[in-house]
């Protein structure tokens, strides 16, 4: 039996890595040769993980799976009649080829949206993919740059202000690191006190991390003061330009801030791949572009089509779009595959975290609330046990050990060619 | 005083720690924040290393120098009489500024050049900054990947076959790291067995590393051969396309080999600096470029400038283009601006090493010829212990450990935005 599995993200690889030991032949199919340990990568873009610590070639990883195999391209159509995936952009730069299948597994996750306004995006990069944080870390390190060499003082407090737009995990996460590396580069420049950057955190709803329950979204907005952090709550970005965002408040009011360096954290929506698969077997779609499954992951009846992680919405089930709810989908595909049986998908939810900065987190397990210290080292082990392979997981704990008692950050390379022009 | 450094690399960054007790004030210009371990940019190209494991931002090697600062930017020209450097290209993207020195020392080091055929470069990258090193990592991996999807026979040839240019140390470790790549990755492909990878070292002299004595060279082309590098000797290269190079040898007879990818590190040219210099002070300039100092490293008679590391030749001397002379002649140019006096320069000449493959290398220490496992196990621990920063050193370390241990690579991601065409 051949199984074609596109996207190898947690959803998709966990779907490959379940399917280990069954008679059939997986393939998977991603644009990129890597799988990208997402919830870490906002720590790229501040230079406290290098990319290679939270990315590992699918290849390695499915090495020793022998009925596994990895082609490097673009799904860009799927034929459900002739059950065929159509696959572009490869690597030798020559024609597509069509996969064959007698199942799919489609799990092309999320990506953020700009509400329309795809004009903001090359003035503020967003935090999901590798190449937005390797963007965003040359653009931070690049405005503390400038800030140096600046001597106009309007012109200098632009550099060092950093609007982060969104308030969920990432937005939170990256408003806490970005705080703490401009305290942590003090000593290193001259001619500036790089710890007077402001770092604003905008926000649409009344709350950051609006999805955590009780008191937590509170403590989190405490824990982000702290760091020196200002959240701007219940405002709505208007506006982005080379040199400023405009924000609206609730009465209205627009203001125009100058900052020389944005960060999009807002607006999820569902990957191209979910209006692709809708088109072709007559399956809905919600309003973030996720495509409605059945509760047991296939697609509009059919029983050899599944669709799983950040890009789908599971009928009868409120899920966040978070790593664990995509490897449980994929584990779950994979048993049923090799089982033949369709069952509706539960998820165990054993809880979700959020970290602020060092010793700083706030979330709840099995049931319980914490934050501070507690849920931050919680957070820590969860992610260091959770990055797939050994060599990443010895690494990563080696450079935050590091990272953590000398206060340094090691990735701090700035890789842009530089042109005569900033920006 | 005001000491001005031009150039942070290991000649540059030298002077400015031997400057660390001196009552001075030193700031050093660089267009990259980070200081580079040269050496070991080709492990980089094959994912061996990451970037971060050979580059330190240079405020952080500098941040507990009170005495030094740093300042991004492109030195473009030198007035010698205003005792001003001309610093462009600054991050804030404004204008540029004048730098008033005291003491000038310019370390611009060298590149590679292509014969006069700059339209070679697009097609072969230069293996010495580490933009190009990422730039080669990129292309060899999607070769890779390129022939696993290729259905033509002649065409998969092609992608399998990898020109090195340049028998130098650099050319021989990149020859040889990229056929132990082939080999440590043929279980990871499907359709393709990557160990049949045919790897080429074109050298337009009769030997392999002609710099090293005695026996050294046959030793070293003989541990090539055993990796299964085809060294070319007494070859020069006559042409370079997207898809093939071609090759000239001494009966004048071209051949022109089909290779997808190709790797320059052949003639070494000096930095611009050293030509603008010249045009500044008058000092002559050899062959390839480099500036023709003094034994005691000053410029033109003005015993307030200094020229140093690959850039410069010093009078009387003949030294290579290696790190080792860099430092030295950095830490002698510190150690007579702090007295006052002026000195010759002498080069303690600890020997020279080159690695060819795991546990393969050759080299000179001390005046004893050395090759095989011990004159590779000598250069690790060399190369360990030269490598600035606890942090890297044991970063590296672990790597490097794991790497040999389990023959994996970490740092294999393609970061190349892929478009239609592969090229």
């Amino acid at each position: 039996m051949k199984v074609v599995v596109v996207g190898g993200g947690f959803g998709g690889l966990l779907t490959v890595r379940g399917l280990r030991n069954a008679d059939v032949d997986v393939t998977l199919v991603d644009r990129q040769n890597f799988f990208l340990f997402q919830p870490l990568v906002y720590q790229v873009a501040t230079g406290s993980l290098s990319s290679v610590e939270i990315a590992l070639p699918l290849r390695q990883i499915l090495k020793r799976q022998r009925n596994a195999r990895v082609v490097l391209g673009e799904a860009t159509a799927f034929d459900l009649d002739a059950q065929r995936v159509v696959v572009d952009d490869l690597p030798n730069g020559e024609g597509q080829v069509e996969l064959p299948y007698d199942v799919l597994v489609v799990a092309g996750g999320s990506r953020y949206s700009y509400f329309g306004h795809d004009e903001w995006a090359p003035n503020a990069p967003e935090l999901k993919s590798l190449q937005g944080a390797l963007d965003l870390r040359d653009r931070i390190l690049l405005a503390f740059e400038a800030a140096e060499a600046e001597r106009d003082d309007a012109a200098r407090e632009a550099w060092l202000t950093f609007v982060i737009v969104g308030a969920g995990p990432t937005g939170v996460e990256m408003a806490g690191q970005i705080a703490e590396l401009a305290r942590s580069l003090r000593r290193e420049y001259r001619a500036v006190d790089t710890s007077t950057a402001r770092v604003l955190l905008v926000e649409a709803t009344e709350h950051v991390l609006g999805a955590f329950p009780g008191p937590l979204p509170h403590k989190a907005e405490r824990q982000l003061r702290s760091l020196g952090v200002t959240p701007l709550l219940s405002s709505t970005v208007v506006g982005v330009e080379a040199e400023s965002v405009e924000v609206e408040d609730r009465s209205g009011t627009r203001t125009r801030i100058a900052a020389r360096t944005a960060v999009w954290a807002a607006g999820v929506t569902a990957s191209p791949l979910a209006r692709a698969l809708a088109d072709a077997t007559g399956a809905e779609t919600d309003r973030a572009g996720r495509l409605l499954v059945a509760p047991d992951l296939t697609v509009a009846g059919r029983t050899n089509v599944f669709a799983l992680g950040d890009m789908v919405s599971v009928e009868g089930q409120r899920l966040h779009g978070v790593a664990p709810v995509a490897m449980q989908q994929g584990r779950h595909a994979a048993r049923m595959i090799a089982s033949g049986a369709r069952e509706p998908f539960h998820y165990r939810d054993k809880g979700e975290l959020a970290t602020i900065g060092r010793s700083r987190a706030v979330g709840v397990v099995r049931g319980i609330e914490l934050s501070g210290f507690l849920a931050w080292a919680l957070w820590l082990g969860i992610h260091i046990v959770y990055l797939i392979g050994f060599q990443n997981r010895l690494l990563v704990l080696t450079r935050w050990i590091f990272s953590y008692l000398t206060r340094g950050r090691g990735a701090r390379l700035i890789h842009r060619e530089r042109t005569r022009s900033a920006g």
